[in-house]
């Protein structure tokens, strides 16, 4: 096991997320009217389209940047990281059809049940991947606990914050919505609050 | 021939793989329906979809695995592994065709023999990448002729598993996948009979 | 941060690219007639589609040369850059989505001014990255000062340029039609008039 | 320029090959029919579709191949050969529309004749980039001097043998697709007459 394993690894973990990221384009479609007014209606529309679009296109490419700094640390990997690694990536490649659901269907609690539970999931294994990597000292050594602790905090409060807004799409569909949202403003706060004294 | 030849083998390879993994999504379809218990009706009506969605990605990340695995052991390769390799990836390529084949006639044999047609074709030519890279010294001087007999004949195992699943699914369709979904439980027993001695 | 970071983030951003560059192949569809005669008139009704393909090959093409000269440059990267990056690979994104648009609607002001404003924020983003590299300190000692502040001058103008193609399109669509082809014309005089004794 | 620019480049390409080749299986549509007995009907006329999904993905493959062994000669690369390479992958990420044409019209003497120039245009840029490295000296000095006619001659042949297929359709459709394929069968004899001492 070595560093162009894991490059490998990477890769493959790359193209499938490069792949999801960039599908989720085929749920805007172009509108098929007679005139530009209808034209103009039809796009002003599709802006909702858009915003689902933007906040997956954000949400998966935090899941990346995440991804990217968690395997940066890595030294090694194991079979069981392997399979994670796969069951995050069947979730995050799951994506555009989530997508398209809670859009094409955004006052149904169902649909946003469903998005939330993709993303909570793929939180959860992301999550995961964190503690077996730090069990089974698969990371490097200079990684420090304390990093690892707060990473992992986020990591967890993310998933909680996900799973939960399946049920509250129950009581309230924009609650779930804020919720989502909500993980972006938190970002920096809670980045500050964990690494004082770093400059990224 | 050299290390950064592999490479851009490996490249091409992983993102063959990737987009055909990614690909499998497009299966899912979105329902169009007017209520909310309709759409509730039809995403149940989905669980079978997203089962072989899974299952396929399962399959295709296994290939994926162990491709991975053979071709870090190599330090070469000719004309002849290079067309090997393009055949195999037609065949994985092949599988978001496959999957919504079996998905959509899950009750009809042709279409779940093409499905095993397809995996026992994509085992066979790896079977056989790995006994043209053994039989022409293609792999690295480190790499034990005791896992490579092992490996070999899992791999002979799982091609004539997944090529008897197509007679066998116009016996009985069902006895197709549990064929295709027993080769998951078989890992782990093999795995442990294959390397008593080795940690991963 | 090191050199394999960079290396990460530059894979992920090929792979976007490179998925959204031939997506574009989808808005060419293949007619649906019955004879002959038929097929041929079809076909060449799909001309204007087939330019619309190549000019937006080329236009992501360029983007792809221009991130690629870029970041072949930096010696490091920050979570500005990172989200920055992300940005503009949406807009890269989208664009399979604002060619199909402006091309089923050609004689419509308003997909025009979609596909504008789309390259025209892609540009701004591109201009802005560079920007921040260079005030963060985050190229290489060697990249001169000059050279770096005739790019971001052709950035800015390429900004200025597709942005104004929108409001320019209700005058005329063709106008900002001939504006986004004028890039192309535009680049030699350009490279020539900012790197005199440079020989590429 | 260096070697690791070199590699981005390799890795756009080898992006843009990978899902180009992966789309061809979009055309392979899964039937939709109500009983047993039209499935296993329609599925034997998807044979047709798959023989042309088989002729694709090897020809795709091929030129994969042809550029890998070309750009690994290669020690720099100016603005021309970019632009080369970038027509070069425009003309492969239509492959995936001129086999659908030419599948659903296989009589058509027209869908043949545009599979055959995209090819032949495929392979003229081809070989045009070979003729451009050579005579701009962007080769190792390693390559020999024979090898790069010879292979310059046969990328010429092949270029010369698709344009060919087009206006030959129009005689008789079969004609040109005996011609594509004779290109496999044409690969051998060539090579042993090309480098009768060399081992591969």
């Amino acid at each position: 096991v070595d560093r162009s394993d894991l490059g490998r690894i990477n890769a493959f973990t790359d193209g499938v997320m490069a792949v999801a990221i960039t599908l989720l384009v085929l749920n805007i479609e172009v509108p098929t009217v007679d005139t530009g007014a209808e034209l103009h209606d039809e796009l002003v529309d599709l802006i909702p389209s858009l915003g689902s679009y933007a906040l997956s296109f954000a949400l998966i490419g935090r899941f990346w940047v995440v991804h990217h700094n968690a395997f940066a640390h890595l030294r090694a990997f194991d079979g069981t990281l392997m399979a994670l690694n796969l069951t995050f990536l069947a979730l995050i490649a799951l994506m555009p059809f989530a997508t398209d659901l809670s859009d094409r269907y955004s006052d149904e609690p169902i649909a946003a049940a469903i998005f939330g539970v993709t993303l909570g999931l793929a939180s959860l294994i992301n999550w995961y991947m964190h503690v077996h990597t730090m069990r089974k000292g698969l990371v490097k050594p200079d990684f420090r606990d304390d990093a690892s602790f707060f990473s992992s905090g986020i990591a967890f409060g993310f998933t909680a914050l996900f799973l939960l807004s399946a049920p509250l799409a129950y009581v309230n569909v924009h609650i779930a919505q804020v919720m989502w949202l909500s993980t972006f403003a938190l970002r920096y706060p809670l980045r500050k609050l964990g690494s004082p004294t770093s400059s990224e």
